[in-house]
């Protein structure tokens, strides 16, 4: 938006908007208009709930998840298996296995995967949380939810040679077809992977 | 994201990002992961932003679009020739003539096309303050920039006949090949307008 047409302010909420991701320069006008028309439906209850969540959001210190509270909800969950812990890189991922309801776990929130081109080392992961949770008397299993990446890869490895000394069984994510996925537009990797992991009818 | 992950504060937030358009269920929980990895840089900014907007933002009661100011910034803009009046459906199109930067006009923001299937009809415009402005003295030309749709087009007519007894020229924008655009990629219409508007080298 041109600066001579509108007050400065609009022009800085389309740009805070344009920050987010999915949202560029024309799909942040839009928004921002969209939220200006919905003043009271939209614009007021989101600044909110801005406010709210910058208020009260906070890192768990357990599982480095986020929630309003510390430890977070699942961390002091009773139902879930305290012996069972899904580590994976991000909040983003957590949400996803969650959204699965494949498990009924807790989980590790590394904060990342290990990446030395992007500078990323063990000491900027919670990595030694990690360990120090693994060492835990109840904790029996540790599955390792991370990317099938060179860096996600390379994380599950260096995890797992450091938590070869704690008494848990180290697993990872089973590689193989998308459900819904077709054959043909795999690649050879993922089929190699299918082939040799294949169960049984 | 399922409930029992975190607290409520944080599926608010999602679930009113989610009603921005172009951000849908999935994209509205990575920029929320987002805001929350930002929160100096990019929550705060936001709330604030978003808190001034929701104060400060009003409707110019002369030509419909949105300002800190009213009257807006455009209207009392002394550089612009108010001989002109360009009539746009919305203020994302005022937006984008001023993007373009073809003219140096005054505007009327209708607040939409006429489109009986919806239920619009011209109280629901400013179509009214539209041609008691174009009585104004100092108006000569009125563009209509509306969409080559059929409401458009039909909301051009009604206005059109609207402002017969005001001694204003009403013009059109031209339809034509868009610049960059292919020859075999354009409909029938649009080709058979930019034939019969041919204009000399």
């Amino acid at each position: 938006m041109p600066k001579a047409v509108a007050g400065p302010e609009i022009e800085r909420l389309i740009q805070l908007l344009a920050r987010l991701p999915g949202l560029g320069p024309r799909s942040a006008r839009r928004a921002a208009l969209h939220l200006i028309k919905k003043r009271e439906q939209l614009m007021t209850p989101l600044a909110d709930a801005l406010a709210v969540a910058r208020q009260k959001i906070v890192v768990c210190t357990t599982c480095g998840s986020i929630d309003t509270r510390n430890p977070c909800t699942v961390c002091t969950d009773p139902r879930r298996d305290a012996s069972l812990i899904v580590v994976v890189a991000d909040v983003a991922d957590l949400w996803a296995l969650e959204r699965a309801g494949a498990l009924n776990a807790r989980y590790h929130v590394l904060g990342g995967t290990l990446s030395p081109l992007d500078g990323v080392g063990p000491q900027d992961l919670t990595i030694e949380a990690l360990v120090s949770r693994a060492h835990g008397e109840e904790v029996k299993e540790v599955i390792l939810a991370l990317s099938a990446t060179v860096d996600g890869q390379t994380t599950a490895h260096y995890i797992t040679d450091l938590l070869q000394d704690a008494h848990v069984r180290v697993t990872r994510l089973a590689h193989g077809v998308p459900v819904g996925g077709e054959l043909d537009y795999l690649d050879e990797g993922t089929l190699s992977a299918a082939i040799r992991q294949r169960t049984p009818i």
